[in-house]
């Protein structure tokens, strides 16, 4: 069993707040990031796969698949986009980078067992300070 | 003569867009960074003074001076906000990083005198990739 | 289940020595690091929690109530400060960072299950090439 | 049980391709990986240890002896090295990074074992955005 | 007048050596970077230009039309290559960060040119400890 | 004209403070910097040279020999002592960077003439948020 990691990068607006809460609401629960103008981050995403060494290539997988493949269903979807109002995959979801980092393990759990090896970590960096890791 | 730096962070969201254009005019000029529904960054905020030590404290100015500056005229203006719609010094400018480092600039180059030293350069970074140095 | 990492710096002063040995008996297992001038690190602390996102915000735990914690319990404590003389979680242990991730994991691991979440991991690093991790 | 890790660094130049394929072959299966005329790559090595703390010590090891260790078996034999071309622990694997991960922590979970601790981790980061894990 | 800085990365082999010197002599004044069986690195690439900000856009240049010329120039050419053998730029210079400094320089000032920019500085980081820099 | 820089690095304590001034003194000017138990950082030195690249070798100085200068002159000074008490480049100086900088300039700029080149910046980060330069 051998564990390999692609990162990606996007930069996205999101804004962290509840319709049914007023602004004054927001702003007590979520803080600065419920601004209603919106703000912004550029984000790291690490996708790591686990699985056995195809002894004819030497590869896990092909990463250059890997990357074409997070490219499709996560990065074109996200990269220079509002995650509020733009992402499919995060429709009716709080965006927080949690929420986030479910919903790309949910885009990605399939087409990448179709590569030949198995989804292990969906790691989401929002800012050098803060990252989460969702394993499924 | 000695420069000092101190790096700072703010994220924010903003759009490049010229309103004369329409929205495919924009999208042909600008590309995904013209998106209408905003995308953000983590940006870094490298502010360089030069000037003289003073020989009572080894400092060329106070770091946490500086640091208190730089948020009050900068930071807490412009952190996990809309640079094009709520940062009174990017008003009536096109929100590039070349027009927000001389806007950086204009805002702290008084300022800075006072704590007995000169503003050498602005530099801001949107990516890991591109970023803008300004030396007034 | 879903894991956030929040990470928070601190610059301090150690040795690594033991009053039984000798200067040279100190030099002898600990090296340079057992000065008794002391010396020092900017060192990184990652601290990682483990749990369930709450629906109503999005969030496994807020970041700035976290962020608030690890400063009040260790930040303060220990930043600017010699973890050998002053630091009161490390008091009679010897001052490696494989102790200090253990005092850390002591006190973060009753006021994190507080904010609704559970300790997962202490994270230190002492420097580019070191680092030490508990897990509890 | 504490985790430590030591990392190091080496540059080397290789080549993915199989000797029973054409140059074309090699093209279309490994890319720009098989150039003929060989590529490389500033590669990080991040050996992870588990263990005990030594009560006498405060340490799981000597970070000293690690580093020796890590350079005799791994570092000196592949440095400024073409890994097809020179190094021993590499003959007959086709030089990916998943192999080269595996034959790293086979030279050194033994002389590990010596040092009074358990390999855990090989972690191998061939680039910014690439890395292999490998946990044995 | 503004300074703006990409970042553009490659990886290459390369080999420093004379051919009028015997493996011993190369080796005895180039140490390992002499090794006949070629070594490795992840380049970073960083191209400053200076000029005056377009007033239509708030751009120096497009930084697409930036990218995509030192890709076109520099990148295609080097980019898991043997820097000794296969990029024209280099053909008859020692393969040394300083060479390949000027001669990326010279690739590219006439194109930065016409971009309507000047070039300002050639930055090439051969390993997280050493770099080169060229104003022309 | 070309530059070249090296990264060395080194870990150290110090403490702000003048011997004038009371305890209570130095902490209302100098604030957490002036704790008597002292305090540390991982500092990065960056000596940047210039001058006429050599045609024989490529080379503007070997960067071995540049690295040995350097580690002679300062790291095995200053690396894992007392800034304050045991460096004799800063004896009866203040230990800020600003000082520190223009002490390690004066300790390589004849060296570093003899290597056949001219040092023109030394560069030293305190930590990741604050550095110094000095030009002579």
């Amino acid at each position: 069993m051998i564990f390999i990691t692609r990162r990606e990068r996007f930069n996205a607006a999101h804004r962290l707040f509840k319709t049914e809460y007023t602004d004054e609401q927001n702003m007590m629960v979520f803080g600065k990031c419920s601004n209603p103008n919106w703000h912004g981050h550029n984000y790291e995403l690490f996708v790591t796969l686990k699985g056995e060494i195809d002894p004819e290539t030497g590869f896990l997988v092909n990463l250059k698949a890997l990357s074409k493949l997070i490219r499709e269903k996560i990065i074109q979807k996200i990269d220079h986009k509002n995650i509020n109002l733009e992402v499919d995959f995060m429709k009716d979801r709080m965006a927080s980078t949690e929420n986030l980092s479910i919903a790309v393990w949910e885009e990605l759990v399939t087409p990448i067992s179709q590569l030949g090896a198995t989804l292990h970590c969906v790691k989401i960096c929002e800012s050098e300070n803060n990252f989460v890791e969702y394993y499924g």
